[in-house]
């Protein structure tokens, strides 16, 4: 249970959210939570996660509710348990205490909606048997999220508008977001610490097990399937079986998310053993002067766009430096040979989504009238926008060695001339490394939430070799 | 990635549970895995868990596959991974080597599946979209699981009768998840051991993290939505907020499942300082003297309904022992007396499901002809079959004072003059206690999967204080 306080100032943060939303807009929207789904029978279900646009303006995730907005007004509309659900569930608060929590003006039980329904927008939740609800019940078609028409689109881009930038309700679950993810990537580092993975066996599993287990311990959840891989090369990589063996690089991409839904989204990748080989160390230089470089860019007006190219010039320098690049590295940039080891953007939005409104496609990520690019090096990027203070993105560079790139006929000819592949041999063990931080604009320039985790090779070292206890 | 041998022994189990299959019913089976649940946005999913019929026949978590079977025949339906996936997830196995790892007969796209679907009887996946593919693909109605009509019915009884008794296969999976889940409890009291509740700053949540920390650390899932609770009289506790106070007990009712989807399902309840009070103490023996009871008369024959009325007499002489109930046992069962602080089923069956089966209703649960009773006392069994070797139960009795029953004018009026109240307010310390372990039915008699976690309130208290770490 939380203090009043705390909901007197959720409430406080709910209606702000709520009048500018009516400045924007002048018809009234339905939101609905959505339910959990069933693992393998019915009484069985995964953890119930709130629609993000849902939590937005509701704040609490309440399963099965639904709120009306209009003009500033806002209506919670939920069915009180059952009283057999006691027995089961325990008291659970009732409608009118969560109303009241909330700052909500009515509420009523679900029953009721149906006479809210006329001109109200809405967006598409995304399980399958609430969308079905929504279309029933508003009497019409409603297009996937990523689609949305008529009144359903000004929603979509009204809602973008506000969530692009994150007030201070946000911003506080944030941090505490990334908070506990510092302390999960330190868990992380601690479980191998002082273990000799020779001749102990240590698997991808243990270590996400640790980083995980510390984000329950905070009553938090995973913001998106952990990534804690020795084949950082596959990036969306979500198996855990594979031992940790001396030489291995170990890519940990693991965020938790409060309980209201807020998000954190860190990447670290460091050696099995605590010490990174020479080859190891060069790229993990490279990969971090990018990372840094792109940080220091970050300021408001500054496009993220223009992030992204600074990254990937900072990578082929890095990599023309170290013998792996041929040319001068803006053509090298201009003929996407950063996307032959970075094959992916240098980030994205965060904040109640780990690609913070993904569900709209690019409504949010792109500003009004620009579209994806279709180049190799840029067609993977998520975010297109002028930064504005407020804004929470990462800042992910990375280097892989994906088979599936290196070994293609097609791209091989046509980079022949600029790979030097017997160099690249040479780093046969740097399958795959990211560092990601979680950056906020703010009007200076920018701060790193997830400061507290370092990324300097020589303090990744220590944190692994003393058991991560600083 | 698992040895051949694996796949080989996996194989041949999977032809001897086909084969079988094939005696009881004598048309076309197609079984779907279902798919993975959208979180927030869809390329943000769920992990995924198939089906579980889908995995007893095709033994391994194929995600969006679908299998025939005929006749002892096995035919694998599933798409290969699109070359653009390979960037993101990696070299997967293809068909024909998955279809290998089954023992299928043959493989096809998915796509080829329309050509099997005539006169084919199948169940229905838990997720709505897979659903409505097979009504689709079937090109006629399917019920829901828990009421299959038909040819589908007739094969949710043969599957029934396949799956109440576990093939040696299916006891090394549970074995694993037995012994994990024995693994994450012992962490979860250590996490405690040695620590001061009244200074700390300890919550469930932290040993929550710990046990499923655990959990993960050997590459498993949970096999449903953990219970960690110092509230452990609200039955389905699924909140962890709650600080750690001495006089607390912590009920923690945690499951592993492996990878290829086979459960356990264990509770211990513990005084968090170490130390059980004295009226902790008596109840808990209470219980865990039906818990003793129940487990030794367990035998192939045995009525697993007589199982829970043994529970029923030997907590309800345990409370008159105690005080808190007046009159004669018998009596005291037939009126429900015992259901006032046991009101739940003495156990159900395990296996894929940790309710096993419980998709399709009370089939599997009931014998053919029976049905849930009425009486307060018993209506919430899961389970009433004669028990045959093979099947794995669990035994949970527990003790609790849920407000909403014992608060219950009704009740107080029809219990008044079995019930000592002011015996009872002694016990106050006391809000829930349940001791439930995984029980193998055996030729002989039984075998306690999870016997290497104790059960006595002595070896609890050190483990506790020791921090669990014998």
């Amino acid at each position: 249970m939380e203090s009043q306080q705390n909901y007197d100032s959720l409430a406080t943060t709910l209606r702000d959210r709520r009048v500018r939303l009516a400045q924007l807009i002048d018809f009234p929207v339905i939101l609905w939570a959505g339910k959990s789904y069933p693992r393998n029978f019915p009484a069985n279900p995964f953890p119930f996660r709130a629609s993000s646009h849902f939590l937005y303006f509701a704040g609490l995730p309440l399963e099965g509710a639904a709120i009306y907005l209009n003009d500033g007004r806002l209506e919670l509309f939920l069915d009180e348990p059952s009283p057999a659900s006691t027995l089961w569930h325990g008291e659970m608060p009732k409608r009118e205490e969560i109303a009241q929590q909330m700052g909500a003006d009515a509420a009523f039980p679900l029953s009721e909606l149906a006479s809210r329904t006329a001109d109200a927008a809405t967006l598409a939740v995304q399980d399958i048997a609430t969308y079905q609800q929504q279309e029933q019940l508003l009497n019409r078609c409603v297009n996937r999220a990523n689609a949305p028409e008529g009144i359903d689109r000004d929603l979509a881009k009204a809602i973008v508008s506000l969530r692009l930038c994150h007030d201070a309700e946000a911003l506080s679950e944030l941090r505490k977001a990334a908070a506990v993810t510092v302390a999960a990537h330190k868990a992380g580092m601690q479980a191998i610490g002082g273990r000799d993975v020779a001749t102990e066996c240590l698997y991808e599993a243990t270590i996400r097990g640790a980083m995980e287990g510390m984000i329950l311990a905070h009553n938090m959840s995973c913001a998106y399937g952990s990534i804690v891989t020795v084949h950082g090369e596959v990036l969306h990589n979500e198996q855990y079986h594979h031992p940790l063996q001396p030489g291995d690089l170990l890519l940990a991409d693991v965020g938790a998310e409060t309980e209201r839904g807020w998000a954190a989204d860190v990447t670290r990748t460091f050696p099995v053993t605590g010490r990174f080989s020479a080859t190891q160390r060069d790229i993990y230089e490279t990969v971090l002067a990018a990372h840094n470089a792109c940080i220091e860019k970050i300021h408001p007006g500054v496009e993220y766009r223009d992030i992204h190219l600074l990254a990937a010039a900072t990578l082929t320098q890095g990599l023309v430096d170290l013998g792996i690049l041929r040319g001068q590295v803006s053509d090298l940039v201009e003929r996407d040979a950063h996307a032959l080891f970075f094959p992916h953007g240098i980030g994205h939005l965060l904040g109640l989504d780990v690609h913070d409104m993904e569900d709209l496609g690019d409504l949010a990520g792109y500003a009004e009238g620009r579209v994806r690019s279709d180049r190799f090096g840029l067609g993977f990027l998520r975010l297109d926008r002028p930064l504005q203070p407020g804004m929470l993105v990462t800042i992910e560079p990375g280097f892989y060695q994906v088979p599936a790139i290196l070994n293609d006929p097609e791209r091989r000819a046509k980079y022949q001339d600029v790979v030097n592949w017997n160099r690249l041999a040479e780093f046969a063990d740097v399958r795959g490394i990211r560092i990601e931080n979680d950056v906020l604009v703010t009007p200076e320039g920018s701060e790193v939430l997830t400061a507290t985790l370092p990324t300097e090779a020589d303090a990744i070292e220590e944190l692994v070799l003393l058991g991560g206890r600083n």
